[in-house]
C-alpha cells in the first residue's frame, strides 16, 4: 500500500525562472536515467522477491525515488514560471508550452515520453541487484551533468541532495549483493573452456589476455574515506574537465 | 571499419524445426536484454572513449555480440522451417508469418521491434562499465530461461556456448573496472551526510541499517573455482527450482 | 512524500495458477487503460494544481492507483505459479518466460512497455478531470472483459474490489468537475456560429441537427438508485451480450 | 469510403512565415491531443458500432478532423516558407529541416512520431463517447495555448475556427452520451459499499467525504448563453491569467 | 476535404468467424505495410506537393487505402464474432479481448500500435515515388502470407481485390516515377569516383564488380503480359514454394 | 561473423565545432533514413537469403553502413567538442548535454531513439530489394538537407562521400533487382481486371487514365553520362532551389 504526505521529502526552492533549464531538469522525471524509472525498476522487481530483507530494501528505495521525483517535479514547476512560451525557450522540448501548459510531463528533456522500455527486470536477484547499481551510478551522472550547466542556487541544493541520495542507494545495493553469494546467475561462473577465451576482433590493438580470464579478479569498488567532509569534489568546476 | 566473413564465429544446428521456440529465441535478438542491444551500447559508447585499452575491449565485445546476433538469428532460421503459419503457433509474436516471411526480425519475443531506448550510455567511463557487466549478467539470465525451455541439442549447445561467452565479457568488463580507481563518477563517494542517511519507507521492517552507509564496504563478485570443468549446474534441471 | 506499506490494500487470493489468465491481467498493470496509467496521470497532473481541494483528491486517488498496480501484480504473481514455459501458453506475450522469469512486468497484455504516451495531462483542469472520468470508465471496462473471461472465485472478487473502486474514483471527479463552474477551457462555450454547424461529412444520414448545436444540453449522468444492494448485475453472465 | 475534394474545408492564410510557429502547430498534427489523433479514435470505434446514429456522428465528425488535419498542415507548410534551416529555428523539433524538407510530418512539436498508443477504444459506447468528449475538451486546451503564442492574424482566424469546431463535436458527443441510459458500463453505478468508500491516502487534508459517494451528483455542464456574439472571451490576453 | 460514404469501396463478407484470423488480419490495419501506413505517407507527402498532376495522384490514392483499411477493419469485424474470449486465442495478439471490445484496433499482428516512425517522407519527389512503389510492394507480400493461411472465400476474395489494388497503385506511382526525369534527388547520378567503387567487405565471394557501377544500367521491371486472364498464379497453392 | 579494424573506412575531419550541428548530423546516425537502419535492414534482410549473390551483396553493403555510422559518430564527436553545454544549442535534442556525456547516441536529430519500425524486411527479394533502393535514394536527400546547411570544409568532404556511397549501393541495388526476373512477388502482375482501374477518389483532377494502367511501362531510371566529371551539381547552392 502507498500513501502520500504533502510534506516533500526536502523542500526545494529556486533563485528565479528558468524555462530552458527547467527542459533539462525534466530529463530526470522521465528520462531514461530519471527519478521514475528507479523508482518503476525497484517496484516491479519487487513485486516477486522472496527474501524479506531484500524486497523491503527494493521498496524503502522505490519509495524514496517517487519522493524524489515529486521533489523535481516542483523544481521544474518553479523554473517554469506562468507563461507558456514556446518562442521564448531554445533548449529542449516545447511540450510545456504548447501542449502541458508548463506541468511537468513524464517526459525526458527532448519530450520523448517515459517507457517501459528502460526497465531492467529479469527475476533474478543477482541480476537486477547489479541493474540498479549501474541504473543509480547513471543517474549519479546525469545530476553532475545537470549540476554543471546551472548556477541557481537553490537548484544546485536540490541536486546536491538527490545525487548524494543515488549514492546512499548504491552503497545499499552494494550491501544487498554481498548477502547473495553464488546463488541465481551468479553461480557456476565461468567453469567452460568457452568462458575463458578473449576473441580480439577489433584490431589493432589487445590490452586483455587469456590470463585475465582463466584467472580473473572481482571489480574493486572504492571506499568513502572522507567521512563528514559534506564536500564533493564534483561540485569545483575546475576539479570537472572531461578527459575523453 | 567493419568487414564480415561468411563463416559464422561458431556453427548452429538444430534437431528439428520449431516455430514457437524460434518466436522465443527472438528475445535474444531484438529483446531488451539481446544481443543487438549489447553491440550498440557497448559499439555508442565506444564512440567517444579516449583510453584506448578500454576502446579496443569495448569494440572487441561489440564486435562479437553482432557474431552473436547472426548466430541467434541462423538459429531462429532453422527453427521457423518453410511455411508462413501463424494458425500453427501458440508462443509469442506472429510476425514471422504474417510480415518478415520468415527472415528473423529485429524484435523481441513479442514483436516488439528493437528500440534504441534499451541502450545505456553516459560518457562516464564507470557508469558505462557497470550498465556493460549488468547487462552481461541480464543477457545470461535470459540465455538460461531459454534453455529450460528446450530439449533440442543443437539449440542447447549453442546456447551454451552464447551463455559462456557472455560470462567471459562480464569477467572482462570487470577487469576494465578495476582500471578507473576512483575517477568520473566514482570519485568523491559518499562524502556528505546525505549519502549515509537510511529512509525507511516501506513498513515494516528495516534490514539495512545507518552502520552500512556509514561504513560501505564494496560488493564482492564471485571468483571460478572449477576451472576445467566444462560442465555448468545449471544444465542440470533439477538445479533450477525457482528460489522466488 | 510516498511511503509504503507491506500491507495490500486489500488482500488477494487465487483458485489455482493459470499463466494464461496472468497474461490477460498485465492488461492492468501496464496497459492504455491500466492502473500505472492512472496513478501517473493524475499524480503528474497533481504537480502543478494549486486548488487545495482538487490536489488532494488526485493525489489521494493517485495513490490508490499504486495500491491497486500492487495488487494486481500479486494476482498476476500468484497465477504465474513457478515454471517458466512459454510453450504451455496461449494468450498474450512471453515476456514473463523468456525475460522476467515470471515478475510482473509494466507492459500491457500482448508485452508492450508502458508508455508516458498514454498520458492525458493538460494543465486546465476541467480537461484534466474530464480526461479523468474518461480513464476511470475505461479501466471500468476493461476489468469488465477480464471479469468475464475467468471463473477463479479469487480473481473474480478481486476484480469486482478493483472495479468498484473505479467507479468510486469517477464519482469523485464527477464532484470536482462541478466545483469548476465556467472557468478556464470551460468558459464561454460555444459562443460562435462556427461551433454551432453541423457538418454532415459521412453520407447517408443525419441525426443531429443544428438546434442540438445551437441549443445545446449538458450530458446526464445516471445516479445509483440501488444503495447496498452489494450486487452488480454485470456479474451475470446471461445480462452481458454484447449488443454491438 | 472516403472521397477527397481538393478545396480544404476552410480556406487557411498567414501573414509571414514562421519556421518556429510552424513545429509548434505540428503539435496539432501529430501531437497526443491534434487532429489525427481524434480522426483516427473516431474513425476506429466506429468499426464497430451498431446505432446508426452515432455511427454516423462518429463518421461525420472523423472525416471533419482529416479535413482539420489538411488545414493545420497547410498552415505548417505556409509558414515554413522554402528554406531548410535548422541552424534557423529555436522552438522544437528540427526533423522538417533534416528529415522531410519541410513537409508536414505525423509527429508532434518536439518531433515525436504520431503513435496508436495515443487512441482511446473500449468497444463500450459509454466509455468512448466520454472519452471522445475529453479529447475534444483537450484538443480545445492545446489550440488556446498556441493561440497565445502568435500574433499572425492568419493563423489566428484559423485557430479560432478549428477551436469553435472542437467545441462543436464536443457539444455533439455530449447529445449522443445522452442517448445512451444506462446501458453498456454506465449499467448498476455505484451499488456496492466498494464504490462508497473515500480512502483518504494523500495527507493532511481531505475536502470530500462519505456522503458525496452514497449520494452521487452528476457532473454539471455549463450551457452557451451567449448565442451568436462571436466572440470568445480567451480571445483576450487581458483574460488569460494562467490560475494554477 | 474529405467526406465520407457509408458504402465500403466494395463489400466484404466471410464464411465464418475466425478470431485467430482476425488477429493476423490486423496486419494490414495498423501493420508497418499495412493500410493506414499507405493512406499517411501518401496524403503527409502530398501536402507539400506542388505538381498537380502527382499530388491528385496521391491523393486519388490516399483516400483509397482508407477505404481499404476500412474495408479490412470490416473483415476484422465479422472474423471475430461476438464474444472476447483471449483464452480460445492461439495466434498474435489479444488486446481485441482485453481492451477494445473486439474493436478493430490500430496496432499489427502483434498487437503494436501504429507508430509515425513507419512514415516515409522526404519531400524530394524521386525518393518519395520509389519509397511507395516500394510500400505498395511490401504491402502485396503481406497480402499473398495472409491468403496463404486461409481458405474462407470471403476473406480471399477481398484479398484478392487488394492485392491486385496495391499492384494498380504501384503501376501508377511507377508512371508518375517517370514524369520526373532527371530532377531533385535524381540528378547528377553516379558521377564522382565515389560512386564507383566495390567495396568487398564481406567475404568470401563477389559477384558485383567495378563495371557495373562504371556503366550502370536501370532497373528492369516487368510488364503484364497477360491481360484479362483474371487469374493469378499465386492463388494456386503449388505454386507457391518459398524458395529461399 | 563482423570484424573491426581501428582505421576508420575514410577519415574525416571537421574545421571547427559546431554542437548544434553536431544534433543535425544525429540524424544520419540514428534517424529514420540513417546509416544504423541501413545496416540494420540489410543485414536482417540478408539473415534468410537463399541466393549467394544477393546474400553477399546485402552483406557487403550492410558492413559498409555500419563503417559509415561510425564516420558520421566521428564527425558528431568532433563537433560536440568538450562541454556539456544545453544551453548553447539551439537547434535539435539537447540529450548529448544531460544524459549522454557528448556520447553521439542513437537517436535522431530530435532525440528520438532508434526504432525497429524503421525497418523494411518481407522476405521477399523484390519487395525487399526495391525497399533497399528507396532506402538509398531518401539516405541520399538526407545528406543533401544536410550539406546545405553547413559550410564547415571538413564536413562537406565527409558528406560529399557518404552520399556518393549511397548512390553506388543505390547502383547496385538496381543491378539485384535485374537478376530476379518475374519471380516472387514480381510474378503475375497486373493480371486482374481489378489491377486496371483507376479510382479518381479525389477531384476536381485526374492526370492519369486507364490506358496507364491495361498497358503499363515500367519505370525508367536515369543513367549517369558525366563519367569522372567528379563534381556534383547539387554542391552549388544556386542549383538547389527547391521547387516545392
Amino acid at each position: 500500500m502507498f500513501k502520500h504526505e504533502k510534506q516533500l521529502l526536502k523542500d526545494v526552492r529556486v533563485d528565479r525562472i528558468n524555462p530552458n533549464y527547467a527542459n533539462m531538469m525534466q530529463e530526470q522525471i522521465g528520462g531514461a536515467h530519471g527519478e521514475l524509472k528507479a523508482a518503476m525498476q525497484y517496484m516491479s522487481q519487487s513485486f516477486r522477491i522472496k527474501d524479506e530483507r531484500i524486497k523491503d530494501l527494493f521498496l524503502d528505495i522505490a519509495s524514496e525515488e517517487l519522493c524524489h521525483m515529486e521533489m523535481v517535479a516542483t523544481l521544474v514547476n518553479l523554473l517554469n514560471g506562468h507563461q507558456v512560451d514556446a518562442m521564448g525557450t531554445t533548449a529542449g522540448n516545447i511540450q510545456a508550452s504548447v501542449q502541458t501548459g508548463l506541468t511537468p510531463a513524464l517526459t525526458n528533456a527532448s519530450g520523448y515520453p517515459w517507457t517501459g522500455a528502460y526497465m531492467e527486470c529479469t527475476g533474478d536477484l543477482a541480476a537486477d541487484i547489479i541493474s540498479n547499481i549501474a541504473a543509480e551510478q547513471r543517474a549519479k551522472v546525469v545530476y553532475q551533468y545537470l549540476y554543471r550547466q546551472i548556477n541557481d542556487s537553490g537548484v544546485r541544493e536540490a541536486i546536491d541532495f538527490l545525487l548524494n541520495r543515488e549514492e546512499a542507494h548504491n552503497t545499499l545495493f552494494r550491501q544487498a549483493f554481498n548477502m547473495l553469494e553464488e546463488t541465481g546467475s551468479l553461480a557456476d561462473w565461468g567453469v567452460t573452456q568457452d568462458s575463458k577465451q578473449y576473441f580480439n576482433l577489433s584490431t589493432p590493438g589487445q590490452y586483455f589476455d587469456q590470463n585475465n580470464l582463466s584467472n580473473p579478479k572481482p571489480p574493486k569498488f572504492n571506499i568513502p574515506n572522507q567521512p563528514n567532509q559534506n564536500q564533493n569534489q564534483w561540485q569545483n568546476p575546475q576539479n570537472y574537465t572531461m578527459t575523453h
